[in-house]
């Protein structure tokens, strides 16, 4: 069976979590909207689903199953591919760790959005250089000095047991989007948090996970996604 | 076994979508920071932790486990006792549904708070202004929307299949809260969306979730708490 992913074709977003779990577990899959009809086609199919219509990109068609929100869908994964612990100590706490990566993601979007998603940056710049102030003062420091802590607990360079997990992929790529966004912030907070610089290498340079990094499937970050780096709020 | 739940002992908050599901399951459950020790004692257990802290409450104690973030407590809970489909199919589409309402609660939360949590109110009440109108105008309608279109889709009355979910009472708890935080907005959004007002009473008329908000372990709505009510902001 094909995976679809379904998410905007433009942007690597919320989807990006799911294409890194896909990856790693070395599946097939079709990135939908980038492949065929696009994000039109896509919003169609979205809207015209009756039985488990998704409030928002990205979702993921498996066979019958489709499955909406990040989080969910790497929840999913996780137990079908071995990207989750199976007992429930480490499940609930892989997806524990997942829902507070979702937490700060989240955060960093309303940092240059701070009043709607559907006005332009230029539209809310000074409620954003308010808002961006006490992201990276107050909230990174705070984000990343616990998954710092966590790493350091443990002994297994991971952050659940001796293992990858979808939770470790989603971690990576935040803190990839950070440094794009915030390089001048992150110099000085992975400074702080040596177990997270370690963990993103150990991370990136997984196999299969460096192999999709370097291919064309894996989109460039850019300022009109998720992170963006604007020097004005990174000082 | 008893549960433990911790959470901020004066408000609703995000404890609240736990605790009424704890009610609805009818378990034996201790709200620890109510009845022992308070937020002081809680904040300390949390930061003890060395397996599996928390980045913030509400968190429960289910014998050996120890689970946070709110949906996940909530995907526990559903999947022990009965407040979830156990199908693949079912089991996702319901916690889908219940990170899509805490989408929604993170928005309302930051409706008041755009700039920072940290900040009061009144030191960002121009932000907060500028904010809610987008949540009023733009989200809420989108939100409450797709909820009432799901439950006018289905036969049972309930968001997923023909009975209550984990989802079911956080969306009772949502309405609620919004009713609280924007009157007026919402009568005109409850005209517009017939099957979520429907959909409330008869959460609220369930015979444990009514026992539950006519006792002292229901807290009421406040101003300090996720849902506020500001008139400047519902107008």
């Amino acid at each position: 069976m094909r995976y679809e992913l379904y998410y905007w074709s433009g942007i690597q977003g919320r989807g990006e979590f799911v294409r890194l779990a896909l990856e790693e577990a070395s599946v097939d899959y079709l990135d939908a909207a980038r492949t065929e009809g696009g994000d039109m086609k896509m919003m169609r199919l979205m809207k015209s689903e009756r039985a488990h219509p998704s409030f928002a990109p990205p979702f993921l068609k498996a066979g019958s199953l489709l499955i909406g929100q990040t989080a969910n869908i790497l929840l999913f994964l996780g137990e079908r591919h071995g990207l989750a612990p199976k007992s429930n100590a480490g499940r609930f706490w892989t997806h524990q760790l997942q829902l507070t990566i979702a937490d700060l993601i989240a955060e960093v979007h309303d940092s240059h959005h701070p009043i709607a998603g559907s006005l332009y940056y230029e539209d809310q710049k000074a409620e954003a250089a308010r808002r961006t102030k006490y992201l990276r003062d107050e909230r990174l420091p705070k984000y990343l000095g616990y998954f710092d802590r966590l790493l350091a607990t443990g002994n297994g360079g991971w952050l659940v047991g001796n293992r990858v997990t979808y939770a470790d992929l989603s971690l990576f790529q935040a803190v990839e989007g950070l440094r794009f966004a915030f390089p001048k912030t992150m110099r000085e907070l992975e400074r702080r948090c040596p177990q997270l610089s370690r963990h993103s290498a150990r991370v990136g340079g997984r196999q299969r996970i460096a192999a999709y990094l370097g291919s064309d499937r894996r989109l460039p970050f850019t300022n009109e996604d998720l992170f963006r780096h604007r020097s004005e709020l990174d000082s």
